[in-house]
């Protein structure tokens, strides 16, 4: 008989986030792993290797969906890389992989994503990243939070 | 020996305009047909079939990216429908195949389109479409104009 | 209103074509064109430029389906490039955009363009190409053809 | 400090297999496990659902890259669903992301995945499947094997 699947959270962010950034990216996995998600991102590094080592450190799975033709671009932390070849059309397969979303920093890369998100209906949170407004009407569907533990939280009970 | 190609604008925006919205769609279509631009969009209704009824209407030519599994799915509009069967990932196929990209409101797709050409280094140029900031500093990478002519000469312009 | 669409044939086969299927390709490419129907086609070299260069000579229209990031890659006979970014899973959408699918010659990714195409129920017109057996048993879903003339015959007419 | 990773390999074929097809599919998804390999999938019925059981009974890990938009398309034995969105583009993902590749009988989708697998100089080592000749003339680039131990000691050996 199959067990019932673990959830699967993406962290998204740049690749060349601030030390603030990599800081809470790295304790967003360590969260993740301690409670016993799946971690999916983009593979690279930045944000997503320090999100991966977080959730490596305390023993987390690490899956890393990469855009190029090769593992060998994946971050050491990723545990299971998924090669696609299809550049940053990869952006939808972490997001669609996700239950949830947890977006830090980032630039338009992560923007793309958090719209693929959301025109997908699956929720994003955000730690210091992209606030959007349509019409000069603010758009408020980024769930915002305060620190890695409360993203984590939200993540994973929001579903 | 082969001519010189012709320029290639993507229009984008959601398949639910306003009447105004459409009406600016419309007329970006017939200033592009116009000016001898090809216009690809994603091919499906809304302001996608608004902007390729306008360039049809001068007699331009209309490429339409689809998502899903069949020509049917295009819009009448549209003169050659490229089928590609790989979902909202061929949003990016739309803003790659495009000097410059003209975004007409939209919602969370066009988001993504917008993010992925402004990733790529694409121009975008915007009528009442999104607006953007990143840890609350406003990022004032989409060329805001104030209407269709203004849209459609910056388009072809800018590269 | 809008006008009915052209026929789109795919024309599918390697980057290193020799002299002969070289020479087919470019008749394909203006059996095409003298007919009215559109090609669409990889968009690189070998097969797909001599077909591209048959066509264009004769007044037809030319699309390339990219697997890179730039258009500067597409042969020069290619009118429309669709920059797409996915690499070789663009092969899906080369065949799916097109009625029927004519292949000469050819290595791995036209034998992949080949299954996908027969997995989607789209016509396959071989000429000097790959011929398949499952389980020793033959296959004879590709349409054996002599001569280009009888490929797009076929091609047009099948569907 | 990173670990290293575990080797991956890809099992194709069809989602109607025949009970023999499907028994050697549950013995090399077995295998795999036994031997620590990770097994990557397209994540459905048939001979994914066979290899997935199989390694899931042996305590290994399993990966189904899905075609569609749902986690709820994978078979029960997939542990971690990648949900892609682009249809049979995936296939693509699914041998790229392997270092060999073992097809159990199959179809057109399976024949793609093959092709796609030898474009990209990924081993296949085949069990009842596809056999391919062009210009009349052999291709014996898939390995054929006789049984699951042997397919699975090629794949984790060759590369």
């Amino acid at each position: 008989m199959a067990e019932k699947r673990k959830k699967i959270i993406a962290v998204i962010g740049g690749s060349e986030p601030s030390p603030e950034e990599a800081r809470l990216a790295e304790e967003v996995g360590r969260e993740l792993a301690r409670q016993g998600a799946i971690l999916v991102c983009g593979g690279l590094g930045g944000v997503m290797e320090a999100a991966c080592r977080g959730a490596s450190s305390e023993g987390g799975t690490t899956v890393g969906i990469l855009p190029g033709d090769s593992p060998k671009a994946a971050n050491p932390y990723v545990q299971i890389p998924i090669v696609t070849g299809i550049g940053y059309a990869r952006n939808v397969a972490v997001v669609k992989s996700a239950q949830a979303v947890i977006a830090v920093g980032g630039s338009y890369g992560t923007l793309s994503e958090i719209a693929h998100a959301l025109q997908n209906g699956i929720p994003v949170i955000g730690l210091n990243t992209w606030s959007l407004s349509r019409n000069d009407k603010q758009d408020n569907s980024i769930i915002l939070v305060k620190n890695p533990t409360e993203a984590v939280n939200k993540a994973l009970n929001i579903t």
